[in-house]
């Protein structure tokens, strides 16, 4: 039953994505679409889904705009970061910046930003002021992020202010608004939103920690990747941080191959580390759930922590 | 009187843009601090503006905002476009893309389009609606330019829809936008409308031609760049079509160093016949504010037509 209807939701965000995507100019129109039908995880517009169920949304209709501008604002920043790190391949595919060149794939990212806005336009306040708040935080994260990477210095409040910013922070919006088309009970809307929040966080760091022992073939894209970008060894490195109290790992990027790097992080223990850390996000969201009233909705919410521990790809 | 209402709008808009750029991420205030004070003509918030006291606005400070998002969006565009042109100066300074490297610029750009949208959200729509539609033609017209410049393909019919999308588009928003602040007749906002899309073409088409007749010292950034990117020659190359009815200007970039292929541009009347079709749209301008009830502000408007004809910078 529950599973139905988030399934039909799921459809018809997917759907609305390559409807709203569509352009008098041939190249935006094919590159959205190759991006957008490219599959990925979908959390964030799940986040909005279910945060609306949860919150006691009974027309589903009205929160597929809200949950798809969400995943093309993922998406557009997605094909920008693919040409600030000349990644070739995302979820298995070229990357737009591959297959369209750079000025295209910059163009694509901007169109998409410019489609969110004008997906946004009728939904009014407060939704407008979420998104772009969401919006401007995701982009002071991942320019954190870079700035930490060129000067080396990533220490563990650092890598935790940036991944707050660059993907709990659309987790949390996504939520908050999904739950406050349902209702205006804040405790509840502020309850999903604190669950989102942490779920991100914890998505984050299980990435991140992909990106060191991850299987390529299973990941559908190049594992590694933050260490060849000399991103700092983001989560693993964090984990480092916990034991040794300064970031020894990243210091190590610039003398070792990457393969001997991947794997002297492995053996480390440092992964494990960071894992601990990812449980604990998972329980604060787990927490925050306990304001929120049960339903299969927010069981569903509850499992998808799991899932995110979980996960190899 | 008026000039001083104007002089004071306008100071008001550049110290909004510099307040609302302000950012926790350091090199992110800064580039866009560095952008946003290197002068620019700024005639799209005078645009937001004079049509704001054209239709009888009386509280400057409403249109503050809106005609600062709108310079911004434009700012935004600037930032990735030297990006994409591998411009080193703009306005006489060094590029953001220059200054501080090409992750960071496009960073920049993003920061700038995400607060763009902040700053609308209190607006709500229609105003939403308006700026949003232009963020999305703009990109378009921008991806249409890319695109014929790569195929080579750039005819009269191509010129005027790249112009009317990348340029027109977001003059005409601003007098929308402003004007309908002011007022909900439609015939008065119709007309400011029509006014700054046919103001908007002007110019762009004399944009066009400075770029390859203008001097570089005047101009702040160095003339051609438009031909040895590659991108045709706009509005010159429009002009011949008006005569020879084809391009052949595009295809002799490839064969000529660009300093002659400038100096033949110059001798060849294509010039002036670009020049003819720029006072066209400039008398088009003119006509839309017939509908537009006499005021200082109005005679702003028709001064400004004159200006945008006549500029050599």
């Amino acid at each position: 039953m529950i599973e139905e209807t988030i399934n039909q939701g799921m459809l018809a965000i997917d759907q609305y994505m390559e409807e709203v995507v569509g352009s008098q100019v041939e190249v935006l129109q094919d590159a959205s679409i190759h991006i957008v039908t490219s599959g990925g995880k979908r959390l964030r517009p799940k986040m909005a889904l279910l945060a609306y169920l949860a919150a006691g949304g009974q027309q589903l209709q009205e929160v597929i705009g809200l949950a798809a501008a969400v995943e093309l604002v993922h998406t557009a920043t997605l094909v920008h970061d693919d040409i600030n790190d000349h990644s070739l391949t995302r979820r298995g595919k070229a990357t737009v910046h591959a297959r369209w060149g750079r000025t295209f794939a910059l163009l694509t990212g901007d169109y998409m930003f410019a489609k969110v806005y004008e997906m946004m336009a009728p939904y009014g306040n407060p939704y407008n002021e979420i998104m772009s708040q969401a919006a401007v935080r995701l982009v002071e994260g991942e320019t954190l992020q870079a700035a930490a990477a060129k000067s080396g210095d990533m220490d563990r409040e650092t890598y935790k202010q940036i991944i707050g910013l660059k993907t709990a922070s659309l987790f949390e919006a996504s939520a908050r608004m999904g739950a406050y088309l349902a209702t205006k009970d804040q405790s509840v809307v502020n309850a999903l939103a604190d669950y989102a929040y942490n779920l991100g966080l914890t998505f984050q760091i299980v990435d991140d920690i992909l990106d060191i022992i991850g299987d390529p073939e299973t990941m559908g894209k190049p594992v590694g990747t933050d260490l060849t970008q000399g991103r700092g060894v983001m989560a693993v490195q964090n984990g480092e941080a916990f034991v040794s109290g300064d970031g020894v790992a990243a210091t190590a990027v610039a003398d070792d191959p990457l393969q001997a790097m991947m794997a002297r992080l492995r053996e480390s223990g440092a992964v494990e580390i960071a894992r601990l850390q990812a449980r604990e996000m998972g329980e604060r969201a787990r927490a925050a759930l306990a304001d929120v009233p049960s339903s299969p909705a927010r069981d569903e919410l509850e499992d998808l922590i799991d899932m995110v521990l979980d996960r190899d790809r």
